[in-house]
């Protein structure tokens, strides 16, 4: 099939934005009765039964969390699955999810198609639907927003704040994939054989949020956050919310083969695979009678989980509300403790 | 006080991202529960009891919705107002909203505080709060995405869909202001006298949407849309929601003192501020019945409504859904029905 023209150029050729909407979007809208197929101006969703309703947004943007060139149905699922991962680090389950498209001028239709066809993949996988959004052009890179929607047993929503002293620390997966991957994107992790480097860059290009584990968490841990900022700086919100302190003990995060062969080369990395961010798993904290149910959700979901540290109260005059020891014991001091979007 | 330092200084200087949420974002969500003062990850938020929750997202972007060096509490309100005027436009009463933005990097910390005002003024004006958002930095212009929630009677939510064959077309305000506001900031409209082009330049600038007048439609009328896309295309929507043709009768839409000496000094302008946009009226069709209901209405919120024309079968072999016709009942035959986003 010959490279559709561009959308200005459909435009004057006669299609409109709201046949783009019909031929690409209405079709992601069905099942889902309050999305009015796309076709008027707002849509309506209300909690189930006994639940309550939670939102999230999150947008991406070209040149900051993707590369312009990056496919589109990358990109739109890392626009999606950067929603989900809040929601399920708040034990939610997703069910509908808005879209805000910014787009330059010469987008052709085949990056709108690609981009709806990886939309249209992520409902299946996660069981969401869209129901409504915009699609606007811009002067500078393309830039979506996406605002998430789920459901969660009312009272029962995984706060930053709950976690007490004594609790363990336990993350899903594996940390710190996602920024090695980065890097390697940007040729600075030459150490890494050709299989790792494909395997972080894969990571860092498409979270794959725990959907189906968080909302198996409410009632269980006692606070929780998905890990986007880095692992260090998300345990330090949960310690500033919850009023406490953490340690973690270095040694015990658990790390891909890849990023232990990059730590091995250099042992140093492991500052930027504790505070990289973007891993999306869940970072949470639990009493110990929960653990005997928490490693058989691990095995059942085969979701990794693992123990790395542990909730305590805060010690006069220490500095920081996350400490990371290292396999010695020793505190490492870490020069920064996350990424901000600035 | 001094001109504080970009974004970008300022986090070099200390100040996060968190920092910026906390000085300007968060006291705008006191009093909403579910908006855990934007210290948790997502916000919880439910219809209130016998409505239905109504969700809508547009978003706004510089050089296209809005000149870059506008005033940022004007840009502010102008991305709020959009999404309320959709709501108002269904009936709906607006009560939560959540903010995207991507600004960029050398946006000064007093660009921020100065959105946040605005945003502040307009949560007192409609009784909204803020619940979340996200904050992210841009290579291109700024661009703002706001999803705004709110809450209607369940079941009666007013679509673009109900529309019946007799029903009177209705127009809140008057049609066309914006667009001349546009044209009069690109110095087209010199034959208006400086108080027409400050009014008309504010209409643009800042829409005011009929958010107490749409909640009390709910079960007066038919249909009903907000105007955005332009009078004719906007009732056109109706129209093919609906399954009918309508009839404007040009002579009848409201204009403002400004734009009708624009149409005096060239009468083929009427074009333009039929199909020019934004707007933010709402377009409604009613039943005879609602008259006298709606007429009180009018009077009680001081809010003009103007009878435009009338709904009716499509007619075998016309072409197009909308006819407008001229004083002498000539069909004007308009180039382009309406502004779309690309």
């Amino acid at each position: 099939m010959a490279e559709r023209g561009s959308i200005k150029e459909m435009l004057s050729g006669g299609v409109s934005e709201f046949e783009l909407i019909a031929r690409y979007f209405a079709p992601l809208a069905r099942g889902f009765p309050g999305a009015f197929s796309l076709l008027d101006d707002v849509a309506l969703i209300a909690p189930l039964p006994g639940h309550e309703l939670a939102a999230k947004t999150d947008a991406i943007v070209g040149g900051v969390h993707f590369l312009p060139d990056d496919p589109p149905e990358l990109i739109a699922r890392k626009a999606l699955r950067v929603n989900l991962s809040d929601l399920a680090g708040k034990g939610v389950v997703p069910r509908a999810y808005m879209v805000d498209l910014m787009l330059p001028e010469a987008t052709s239709e085949q990056w709108v198609a690609d981009f709806a066809r990886g939309l249209a993949e992520d409902q299946e996988e996660y069981g969401v639907h869209l129901i409504g959004g915009d699609t606007n052009a811009t002067r500078g890179p393309a830039a979506i927003a996406v605002m998430a929607f789920g459901d969660v047993p009312a009272g029962r929503m995984i706060k930053r704040s709950g976690a007490r002293a004594g609790d363990k620390v336990f993350v899903t997966g594996t940390i710190g994939d996602a920024v090695l991957g980065l890097e390697a994107l940007r040729g600075e992790v030459p150490e890494l054989d050709a299989n790792a480097t494909a395997f972080v860059i894969d990571r860092y290009r498409l979270p794959r949020p725990r959907v189906g584990l968080g909302a198996k968490l409410t009632g269980l841990v006692n606070a929780a956050i998905d890990v986007s900022d880095g692992l260090v700086a998300d345990l330090g919100h949960i310690c500033e919310m919850s009023g406490l302190a953490a340690l973690i003990d270095a040694p015990s995060v658990p790390l891909s083969t890849a990023a232990r062969a990059a730590v091995a080369k250099r042992p140093g990395r492991i500052e930027t695979l504790l505070t990289g961010g973007d891993d999306y798993e869940i970072l949470f904290t639990a009493g110990p009678n929960s653990t005997g149910a928490l490693m058989e959700l691990s095995r059942v979901l085969n979701v990794p989980i693992t123990v790395i540290g542990q909730m305590h109260s805060p010690s006069e005059g220490v500095q920081g509300k996350v400490t990371v020891l290292d396999e010695r014991g020793r505190r490492l001091v870490f020069e920064r403790e996350g990424w901000t979007h600035f």
